[in-house]
């Protein structure tokens, strides 16, 4: 069993299925096909925003490097957690676009005005970039998700100062699904100038949705999709698979399960008197385990070892998805305890 | 019926299976599946290399843009003929990434070394960019491949001169399954220092597969890959395609059927007294018909004007594809006959 | 003898004792010294508008690739004659900085209308960059000027196309100064959107001023000049430099004497029947010589061949400057009547 | 009196002389003048390596971004203290050529190996930049200098690592020249793989000598200059102030009054049992003053509030230069003799 990452199976059958039935229908090409065009249709219903703009790319990384570089003028940076994707583990694309990261200390994952702050009264003139984005993401790389009142705070803040708020969602359905969610899809629409809905991390095969919100940000954006080989021949694989994610619940259904499944775990571990790095709130937590503990548990089961901690502890990552058996959740279990 | 493209459909059936087959089947990310270590043997075997480094993307515009800022430094330029995607119809991506193209006049969309002397004569000294690279596709953006004869000659001219040769193969299968094609692919892979064989326009939903044959373009092409955003989570749907496509001969079947339906086309057109821009060679070709025609023909069928010609004619561009249908053929030539 | 260009020799003396004038009082930094004040001040005089901005930089490589790509979206591009320094003889500046340069055929170095035309046709979707500037220079790279009208034809037709005009003035003074010329400087200055002085062509050490008339375009443009090393710590250097140029009249007189020594050069060799490749305007002149003189010439006198003509000729380039004596060009005309 | 910055006035006498003596003498353009030759070979003497390429350029943040943008592949990281003037103080020049800077907390400014080991280790795949260059300064942004052995010990991390070690030398002179200095530019020379000699903070106008000791960093050097606008048409400007600062002992001896000064400034402070931020060595000092004395001081007395400190202090840069008075000096600790 593994739960290295929510990305170790293919896709939903629902979305294969819809892949077949559609596969013969001739269709313009780049985006231009009648699926994007209802995927986007019922994106808009689902934010209630039926202006904003929608565009579907294939990953991550390929989202957050147009979003941001296509904003940012040459001599602004984007201020983000340490632990931000960005920051770590996209190979310094920001960097190759022409921007400086703000990488700043946060222990959570989260970022909050009084984060924010210092770094703008650093930066004052024309000897230094000039801080223009806060790139967040929800759920965090450290599984904890924004409230809808620190999410409030922080637009309020960047509108303030004139910040776009940029909203990485490549984990958005497990954080609107956690339990302790309280921010709806088109509350969180209003308070950022543009996110990502992810599709890789939560059911398809790949694909991720864009949403500018800022009128300001839409102007020509294909033209930067193209420019970074991010407009597909055949968009529709992308429109196929967001119609049968959003047009029922199924999206908000697999992260609820990969949610349920991270609790069980979680649940489990704590009654054995473990701490976590942070609060296990959606599919990734941060159980820290006894070394030796580990190197059993690492037999049968895969996962990724975070950090090192003190006293023989380290902290390990464990991350549940929307194909997540039950069975292998008990078996992860009964491994721990017996070890324990 | 539309004869705009050759991605206007989604995948072959055979492909589309596979998907369901191993959908639940477990998989580390980013191009480390099985599949793609599978895709890259059978591909090994086919280009008769097996020290050749492969990787699989998600189009040809991303992988144009990352082969070639990978390997020119930063006041290095490329040559290519005029008509080159990377020319016109890629936003700028390889500007984007730096570097200069020289576009060279080409009437074939083809280039030999009498055309790229005089680029390499004019360019001396650190006041102007160094060429160093030249590139090719084949099938050309204007229809045509190249001979062996061609491409040893072109080969033999950038070796002497230092200069990488970069094929671009999104129509690749077409090209070697071209009744004038006299190039086999063990042989291609041997003249040339990189290309890449499209899956896109040749029956998948999406990939291209980059194969690196010079040593000194291979380390840490990942890292590019990742930096560019084109490292897929799930790998596995590259790998899994090219396997479909590679593993039996299904590549070359699906290029033959669009160059026999673009061959009937053709034949048809010329008997009709119709001439061409440039040789019908393969699955897109450009005769040259009365505007008055190309107005009735639009109403039922869908194709591109490429070029204003004289005398109220226009050159136009069909291409079939491995989904084309005999049937439609017959139909565009009856309409054709019925307006000559 | 030597007529290679028109930076060969330091600078002109009254710039010289100012610097020796000026040298022990303490300046801030960065372009904010007094001297670079007095600068702008005396140009927006001369210019007729107090509104623009005025920068120094050191040089016109400079001065090019940080006024284009502050201006340019990532996907836009810019159109300029082939012969355009941008497009030869900066090392592919403009790309480095990620700008498609879109080269036009042109016979004087100059561009109108009609030569633009073609390419914002072309130049319709996302598949394609998007032209969004045109860059002349006044003298050209070929020596020729812009008359008013021309100038006037361009400026209206970039309006209305929503492009950016941007004139190199890297030998602005010997274009105003020329006999031919209709132009002034405040007429020019409300032509374009944006355009640089030369100094160091026309009798200063270093130093070209960026003049931004275009409200849009004016915004933190000293953060592209810090970010791309052009802020000089003694900033004072460039203004001094201004100052003597332009308080009295010594910008303009320099560039008359360069042309007046030009002007003796192209009557004499006229004189003994040779043509030219363009029309002598300025200090850049282009006789067509037959091979086997040049090579006499080169014995003595220092030049560049510029181009092969046909029957054993060669288009030479001579160049006067500020420096010139009367009496090497009364040297050099009479080697050329004794080998003719 | 400022105590801002050590680039407050023109240049030392010598320097404007020599300009006016060489200034008629036609020269060639872009650095290939006499005079350049000849402070390449002075400066060859000097560090005792004929075979170093020595490279004039107009200001330190040019040297820095073109130095370190020609070295590293796309992928690639550099590492620099958090205070560099890469990291802050360059308005992102570096990340705008596409790299990344990891900060490191450093208390004085400078580097150790263990300092860049936990960033070394952290960095294991393509997922992630790849640290390929260390940075370092000498003397620092905080005024202290890297000791012989520490130089040495960096030195031989670096070579162990794959690392490329970069010495930014803008206060080069007062480094070498402190009373704490046990290191010669000869050793210097042989320990970095490339560095830069600081004019500009010096008594130059502009100017730094980027000094190319590692074979495999020299190729082509002249293409990334031009590229960046950074080969100045008259050269000779650079090449004569480094004849000028380096034929003689001039450089040094500008350098040691810097220091002199400074060191007369920072024993009156410390006898006045102020404590400093980092140890006086060199023409920066740190002192840490009580805000209300900072207010009277600035009265007079032009200098930079570094950061605040605790207790109602402050830390306060003072930078003396080559043109510094001793009766400034004075004057400065009378007042805050009178002040405390």
């Amino acid at each position: 069993m593994q739960l290295y990452n929510d990305y170790s199976e293919g896709a939903h059958t629902n979305i294969l299925k819809a892949l077949l039935q559609t596969n013969l229908k001739q269709q313009d090409g780049y985006s231009e096909d009648d699926y994007s065009l209802e995927a986007k249709n019922i994106l808009h219903a689902k934010i209630k925003n039926t202006n904003a703009d929608i565009h579907f790319v294939s990953g991550g990384t390929q989202a957050n490097l147009i979003v941001i570089s296509s904003i940012l003028k040459s001599y602004q940076s984007v201020i983000a957690a340490n632990s931000a994707h960005i920051n770590i583990h996209e190979a310094g694309a920001i960097e190759a676009t022409g921007h400086k990261i703000h990488g700043v200390e946060s222990l959570d994952g989260k970022l909050s005005p009084e984060q924010i702050k210092p770094i703008l009264e650093e930066h004052t003139d024309e000897h230094m970039v000039k801080p223009a984005m806060v790139f967040i993401s929800n759920s965090t790389e450290l599984g904890t998700i924004y409230k809808k009142n620190e999410l409030e705070e922080l637009s309020t803040f960047c509108r303030q100062n004139n910040l776009i708020l940029y909203l990485d969602g490549a984990r958005l359905g497990v954080a609107l699904s956690s339990k302790e969610n309280d921010l709806s899809l088109p509350e969180l629409a209003k308070l950022v100038d543009v996110f990502y809905v992810g599709g890789t991390k939560n059911g398809a095969l790949i694909g991720e949705a864009i949403v500018i919100v800022n009128d300001k940000l839409k102007q020509n954006f294909r033209f930067h999709l193209k420019q970074h080989g991010a407009l597909l021949a055949k968009g529709r694989l992308l429109g196929i698979q967001f119609v049968e994610l959003l047009k029922d619940n199924l999206f908000f259904e697999l992260a609820e399960h990969a949610n349920s499944m991270a609790l069980k775990l979680s649940k489990g571990i704590a009654k054995l008197g473990y701490n976590f790095l942070t609060k296990p709130e959606t599919n990734q937590i941060f159980p820290i385990i006894p070394n030796s503990i580990i190197e059993k548990l690492n037999i049968k089961h895969g996962f990724y070892v975070w950090s090192k901690d003190e006293n023989n502890m380290s902290v390990i990552r464990l991350v549940t998805s929307w194909a997540t058996k039950e069975e292998e959740i008990y078996e992860f279990m009964n491994d721990l305890k017996e070890y324990s």
